[in-house]
């Protein structure tokens, strides 16, 4: 299989049916918004439990920032510790339905893991390309799994194209985090989640940290499907945040450009961020701009105290890549676009446990 | 502070209301189940979103052990990566509720780290006590929180006795995982959720790994308030896993004593369930008993070996304390104590990623 199948446009049950339509509780994971997924009906539901995850209030570190507001969806209390596993439920169950024996992702990182264990869930094998400077723990947590990892030299877009063309063979798919339509359908719930539970006071922002931007653009389609089908869910606006060390939407927002800037990466705490050429990211930025949002860089100076603020203050374990989103909540109140009683939701992407030793 | 108090027992509701009446979902995580709970009902709701863990099927790895309808309940998808989130939160709140502003501490685990978040989530003081040899990476987890961590020369035992003492002063409570008795409220959830979730076939047998006792206490304490308030929840055979390494309950069940046998503790990657002297043992040990259970150990080659498995045929990542409960499932499986058709469910207790490098 070359190229991922587009798939069917989503279809939402009648508004006048109500929240209760777009799930299915009798369902594991994702598959409890089935209805509401842009998925082949017949496509199994290859699940760890993932999504669902808390929202929860954070006063003190609110309070210390001006935001007392604030809230933080928890996506790192998920089975492999970080939102990709909801893309990674969607893109190898359809993968699964359709016949395909083997995948082939390239990431070191959060995707390369859930992509990973999803596939051994599913009893697909699993090749997962990463580029050679990759840290040691990150790539013993992917073969864990039973995953075979290649080791890449050259430029992170050259570990992608290796990957793609290790695709090119019959029943081996290419299951990129970054590419296939089908990973968005699953950071879509991510969206539908907030706007359900949130329904009654929703916020005004949702704030998250962008590499490629798969849990951004999840929760803008689902806002979008939910608006088209007369929900009563106003769209947030949505605010990428991104690591200084390598920012090409952060520029590109900046200057008004209507794609990524070239950036000449540097290293990064934040290494689930630093993408470089994000596939979708005219995407991203349209997006953004369509919700009133805004792109911004966080050093990794911030970084490191807001991770460190937030174990102290709340009790959260999050890893870097997810602090840059909790420092640019704090600096877009600064600077004004974040009102004091704005009610704000930020993503708790990933989990600390991964960075121990950064 | 010297000792915990003693909480009033809990009342369940009516019968006739039915499983909703038990639960009330606008909560935050245990708090969910606060009708069901015994702590005092102006107990302020700390939640880090503990609690409603995914059950999954395990079809492969069931098959690989002739267990077709084995499950896991996955406590590891939770704020700081264990069940022990439940007892923690439960404890923590009781003690934030009584004035307390600050708590001790003994365990270098996963205890050790739930309570230094819930501590900091509830804005009180920390200090957690451990012994010498504890492994840095999991002191710098708890540290990460906020807390102080006091490294004690000696045996277990001693580093309990010095937090015991430390607790000795004014407005310091020992928020102690293995004594106090709101912990075992919080972990009770854990079996009010299986008994609600599996509630149109219960799962025969439960099998999990018990250092101290608090999850299998917790799941017991459940079974039987839900019989004596008349819900339809018949007890499952509780079933509890050691490591080979430190088995003072496997010994005293096999040898059929009342009380946790003395044992010289080994090393075990295992550290979970090394608990030499378990507070509760003699409690442990009629739980079992009443529930028609029994007690078996694990070596580590074993955990191993089976820690491998799940993640290669089932997409989980599970320390090794938790895989000695899925290895104990398997045993008593060849030791026919549990039948080929038996709906058996498995705690899947902590996260791998809290071993890496073990």
């Amino acid at each position: 299989m070359d190229a991922p199948t587009p798939l069917k446009p989503t279809r939402l049950p009648n508004a006048r049916r109500g929240w209760a339509a777009l799930r299915d509780r009798a369902q594991p994971g994702v598959w409890r918004h089935r209805p509401a997924l842009g998925l082949p009906a017949d496509t199994p539901a290859i699940s760890l439990g993932e999504g669902h995850t808390p929202i929860v209030r954070l006063p003190r570190w609110g309070s210390a920032h001006g935001l007392p507001r604030v809230l933080a969806k928890l996506e790192y209390v998920s089975p492999t510790g970080s939102f990709k596993d909801r893309g990674a439920a969607a893109v190898i169950a359809v993968l699964a339905g359709a016949g395909v024996t083997s995948i082939v992702e390239d990431s070191s990182g959060n995707a390369g893991a859930a992509m990973a264990a999803y596939a051994a869930r599913a009893g697909l094998r699993a090749r997962i390309f990463v580029p050679q400077s990759a840290p040691a723990a990150k790539l013993a947590q992917i073969a864990g799994y039973g995953a075979e990892v290649v080791a890449v030299a050259g430029s992170r877009e050259d570990v992608a194209t290796a990957a793609e063309h290790a695709a090119h063979a019959p029943d081996v798919a290419y299951a990129s985090h970054a590419r296939h339509p089908a990973f968005v359908e699953g950071t879509k719930t991510f969206g539908l989640e907030i706007a359900a539970s949130l329904a009654d006071d929703p916020p005004l922002h949702i704030v998250l940290p962008v590499g490629n931007g798969g849990l951004l653009l999840g929760a803008f389609k689902a806002y979008g499907e939910l608006a088209a089908a007369g929900y009563p869910a106003p769209l947030p606006r949505l605010h990428a945040a991104q690591a200084s060390a390598c920012a090409p939407l952060a520029a590109a927002f900046s200057a008004g450009a209507d794609a990524p800037m070239a950036v000449q990466a540097q290293p990064t705490v934040a290494g689930g961020v630093a993408v470089g050429r994000p596939a979708r990211g005219a995407e991203v930025l349209a997006a953004v701009r369509a919700s009133g949002g805004s792109i911004v860089d966080i050093d990794d100076d911030t970084a490191r105290h807001t991770r460190a603020e937030l174990s102290r203050l709340e009790g959260l374990d999050v890893e870097y890549t997810s602090a840059v989103g909790f420092a640019a909540a704090a600096h877009l109140h600064q600077s004004g676009v974040i009102g004091p009683e704005d009610r704000v939701l930020i993503a708790a992407t990933g989990s600390g446990l991964k960075d121990a030793g950064v």
